[in-house]
């Protein structure tokens, strides 16, 4: 059995949407961490950069003044509602880190009010309206647990969903649970026809996570139809209608909480490493990985003929 | 685009039943094949251990005489019925390499009737009523591609299906499709309480190797209630359900094909290159691995504070 920890813990999901204001954003992801804590969540996760409206939809230098630095306001505000409230906060922040070079990170703030550390995005997205390899460097911290008050628990960020390897190697460290906050949506424009097929590739692919590594996938996504401003000239753009539908999967893959697509939530779910030990036992594939066999993983691709 | 193979292929899935007479097992695994083939599939699989009950329900030395060498008797008539029909014929073979040296193998027959390689079972289970680890030695040819005259294609076996390690390995050596050749069911005493979430596991998961890997996924199981005579003076075992549920789905996961839990089918689909190369430019997730930092993925567990 594991010994650092609860045995039990509550989850806490913010599904929600943001504005073009970040101390309006703050004030209302402080107001949810509030009352997801009343109802009982012990450690709360936050839709990916939750400050901004996905800004990422264009390539704007003049953006990178919305970044801060870790430590810095996002992790101060939330690090002091951490300790009032006694709760472990997963806490997305868009980290300045030197001039020229800026991170989508997540800081995991203890209920003491103290960091125990970072996550820094290691799969950095480019497509269509998310534009992120304008913004992001890629993380260089690797894939990490933390242990926090209520237990070992793993964060990683959107994108890093599609990648089995990104959630093995955290479940590998010992989390009993992988974050995944997220900002993802439909192009209008796709919506009608392929829709569908995307959202359930992406829910899939996270409970496969779940499913393979014995451990719990918390998805926590935004909601709303977001337009930015288009430059000087330019015609409006569509926008991107963000999905929510954020998720909690236990051990097994099974669905214990789902949000809706279209309206803020909290989504509450135990963590219960009762059920991970139970789970483990019988489907034990953690004990028959071939690790002599798994070195072409780290090629990009396997058409030189390496063994 | 791929240069080699045709543009698009159909695969066809026998799901069977399997009795307790090889000779008669494989009579039908060749009339099914001849069927697949008139209605047009130019790659055809059988299910893992076709020959047989699933003989590893129990542990019995003396079952060692149902294997083969490789060439043997079955690849032999397989690819003589390849060669004939002008399809791929994707085996599955009990191969014995050595007195007390026996692999769960797969051999890929081409076209022309002439093998183009085997892969042997690389994750061998051993749980209740499944005890393979008595019969199989893990295969020593690593995760392979093969090309044949319809396309390049990789296999995998049952047990390997919960392992996205095995599935990203076959793909990047360039397979269009993943055939995943499988013998699994509910234990009679476990099907009402937790079988609908088993069998919804083992399909998730799966697709989920599809929508990783911007492969085709070939699952073919077999189907009925087998029970094996139990050894003298023991009761009568339960059995094992296996639950059918072949299934083919398309890069992006989608489900394209289904079978019943309870009856023999045969399953066709097509594969085509043009589907791959479109779900991979747009949802680009080869592009983005962070090779630099897999190498966890080569051990048994981070617990050493290894980066």
């Amino acid at each position: 059995m594991q010994t650092i920890g609860l045995q039990r813990f509550t989850i806490g999901l913010v599904q929600m949407s943001c504005s073009a204001n970040p101390e309006a954003n703050l004030a209302r992801a402080v107001d949810r961490i509030e009352e997801s804590a009343r109802s009982g969540a012990q450690v709360v996760c936050l839709p990916e950069l939750f400050r901004f409206l996905y800004f990422c939809q264009r390539e704007d230098a003049a953006l990178f003044d919305l970044a801060e630095p870790v430590p810095g306001p996002t992790t101060e505000a939330l690090g002091a509602l951490a300790k009032k409230l006694g709760v472990v906060i997963v806490a997305p922040v868009f980290e300045r880190r030197a001039a020229g070079l800026y991170h989508n990170s997540v800081a995991i703030l203890d209920a003491d009010g103290e960091s125990r550390g970072l996550y820094r995005k290691m799969h950095i997205p480019d497509d269509p309206a998310y534009y992120e390899k304008f913004y992001f460097t890629p993380g260089d911290l690797g894939f990490r647990a933390f242990d926090t008050r209520a237990g070992r628990i793993g964060t990683l960020i959107c994108w890093d969903q599609w990648y089995p390897e990104g959630a093995r190697l955290t479940a590998l460290r010992g989390a009993s649970v992988l974050f995944y906050p997220t900002a993802i949506g439909w192009h209008p424009h796709e919506k009608e026809q392929w829709g569908a097929a995307q959202r359930d590739a992406w829910r899939t692919i996270q409970r496969g996570h779940a499913i393979a590594n014995g451990t719990y996938v918390a998805v926590v996504n935004r909601v709303g139809h977001e337009k930015l401003a288009p430059p000087p000239g330019m015609p409006e753009p569509p926008g991107i209608e963000f999905w929510g539908s954020s998720f909690i999967a236990d051990p097994f893959g099974v669905i214990v909480a789902e949000a809706s697509t279209d309206r803020e939530e909290i989504l509450l779910a135990e963590v219960d490493q009762q059920r991970i030990e139970e789970v483990r036992r019988n489907w034990p594939f953690l004990r028959d990985r071939r690790v002599d066999a798994y070195a072409g993983l780290a090629k990009r691709y396997l058409d030189d003929d390496t063994p």
